[in-house]
């Protein structure tokens, strides 16, 4: 990605080391619109939710922000009455070394669970950190909110606009704790283009129901998963409105963003080496659709089959009966890429071919019930040793 | 356990290798009753199911039995018509060279998912196999009916009904797909006590829901599950009716010998190192309580920190916020052992003293939601390498 791509008018980023993280890598990162923009957020589904968390979901509802404060090394959550008083001291200190009332400042935090937040580590670096804030630093904060992630997770789209050209940007981290039917992991999604609130709202709703809730690593959900989109209408844009073609292609654009980064969260999976999409078709309502695919993804025995690059399309089939849908095995079609493993719930015998498709990193497993009109589509990832030694030895 | 404590009056047991198993380990097994038994099952409620899996539960209805004949090293699922005849053939030739009809025979399998049964195999070693019937060959047969299980399965418990002696004993095996809300994995009790028929089902299903659906390894539920048990009634008590102090007094040596089993399927779980038991207390409803536990159980990084020695309560917390009950997390505590790690959702600085408890095999976690007075327990294990290098490489 070139630089200038991930410039977004009005908006400036910055990160630092605050001393978190124990490795010293950059650990706290800011972003600050110029304008106050029109913001929309999902959260976490978990009803254990960190601090930010819960003060975020106040704030959302004046559906305005003009900065956020993201550090990582810690979740601040299960920090109880203290852990809250720092977020919202986070959001205050932020506030004033920029000016700007606390109420739109929104705070973000990953990593351990139920340690204090180092509070005072994070008010001594805000100053430096305001000092940093640059047009062209997107890619360094998208590194500085990473916990075991590998790689920073950017991906930007331009539309056009009655001749003018909006940026939208979105940055995202994973890559453990990642489960579908939560509202997402971290993503901070930023542009310049202006639109209604509630425009904004469902947008950003439609973007993550088939990125973010469509993908998992570790069926383990997050206290701390929160999305924000802020829209700071740099532009001069008439704002966009729900129901127009203008809304759909910004709403279109959105969800490149969003299934871009869902994808490098679980192709960054913990430990993974194999990025596996599960669809599933031929179901009667899209729900059955999604459970299915869903129980396939989460089965440690489809996921430890593939790393062995093991056709082994018993464990596929076990875990559709056990989604609990209805299921007819005489009509499931099971593939493995563009082979037919399974035919009417019987195997096909194509073993050996199947196992040479097995050595690509990109695998489909494509389920059809043979019931329905019906699809969905989860992505998820293998289960490793190393995925184990990750998170036998996280904390400490 | 000495060897006349499993025999059980009227039964006698065979194994034998049959060629199965490339290893050449034994992997057929018969169980015959002189007389025919009072017979109860309860089986996978996966929807995909095995073909001998779907025999049974037509012949259950009869509440008879006389013959069991169980393999390992093929699962006969998913194997279509040929399958189906395939198990039904294996009931017939058993049936008649025990010289019984085939409708008093169950087929049992585990192993391998969607490859066909080696019947010409099976057929081949029948004659063999009838004529080492013995009635102390029970720890052979617990031997015979395991896959990746790395130890024999048996508990036996004799009870006294007006001064007879009455033996119950069951076998069972683990040690993968193993999943709570399932029928069980294949288990297989035995009884002189006489007893009705439908005391015989309510007694076996007592028993199966607080133990066999109270565990969890990997959270995938198997095609082939099955629990049986045969009353054969040489004893020749008044047989047990539901409802009396004997019914009871049988009932929970019932429950006894389940839990046993559960525990030493948990105990030799797929790469396990930690046996963990999970108690959820202060919950509203016992099915609340349940998913809690569940929830705990099969939380993946709950268990690799386990397996780390690493006492983070963190992991432990979201995944009740996330087991879909409500949840005030101001209420609650969590111990590890008799160390209280988390006191009304916050860390009380324990760790230091966990991480010692944590060199112990034997782990309990008491979630109290401070919140009711229903409780529940489910018992799972660890999740290491070990794991994922035996289901990475099983079937090859």
């Amino acid at each position: 990605m070139s630089l200038s791509s991930a410039i977004i008018p009005g908006f400036s980023f910055a990160s630092i080391s605050a001393g978190i993280k124990k490795s010293g890598a950059e650990d706290l990162a800011l972003v600050f619109s110029e304008k106050i923009a029109v913001t929309a957020g999902v959260f976490t589904t978990n009803k254990i939710k960190a601090a930010p968390v819960k003060i975020a979901i106040k704030r959302i509802a004046s559906q305005k922000g003009q900065a956020i404060i993201i550090n990582s090394g810690n979740a601040n959550a299960c920090t109880g009455k203290k852990g809250y008083n720092d977020a919202s001291e986070m959001t205050l200190r932020t506030a004033k070394a920029l000016g700007i009332p606390s109420e739109l400042v929104y705070a973000s935090s990953t990593g351990v669970i139920g340690r204090p937040l180092p509070i005072d580590k994070i008010k001594k670096a805000l100053p430096e950190l305001v000092k940093k804030l640059s047009p062209s630093s997107l890619e360094q904060i998208a590194s500085a909110i990473m916990t075991t992630d590998t790689f920073a997770k950017i991906s930007t789209k331009k539309i056009s606009i009655k001749g003018k050209t909006g940026t939208i940007a979105g940055i995202a981290k994973g890559a453990g704790m990642i489960c579908p039917n939560m509202a997402t992991m971290l993503c901070f999604i930023f542009t310049d283009i202006a639109i209604k609130p509630q425009a904004l709202n469902s947008a950003l709703r439609e973007a993550v129901t088939n990125s973010f809730n469509r993908i998992t690593v570790d069926n383990d959900m997050s206290t701390n998963d929160m999305a924000l989109i802020m829209a700071n209408g740099s532009l001069n844009n008439t704002p966009l409105t729900k129901g127009t073609p203008v809304y759909r292609k910004f709403t279109d654009a959105l969800k490149d963003i969003t299934y871009d980064l869902a994808r490098m969260i679980v192709e960054d999976g913990e430990g993974a080496t194999k990025f596996i999409e599960i669809i599933v078709k031929g179901a009667r309502k899209e729900a059955d659709a999604l459970k299915v695919a869903a129980s396939v993804a989460n089965s440690m025995l489809v996921k430890t089959a593939i790393y062995g690059k093991d056709p082994n399309w018993g464990r596929i089939i076990a875990a559709v009966g056990y989604s609990g849908i209805d299921i007819n095995e005489e009509n499931i079609d099971i593939y493995l890429n563009n082979i037919k493993l399974v035919t009417k719930g019987v195997g096909a015998k194509k073993e050996e071919i199947a196992r040479d498709m097995l050595l690509n990193k990109h695998i489909t497993i494509t389920i059809n019930l043979n019931s329905g009109k019906k699809s969905a589509k989860v992505l998820t990832c293998d289960l490793t040793e190393k995925y184990i030694e990750i998170n036998a030895h996280y904390t400490t």
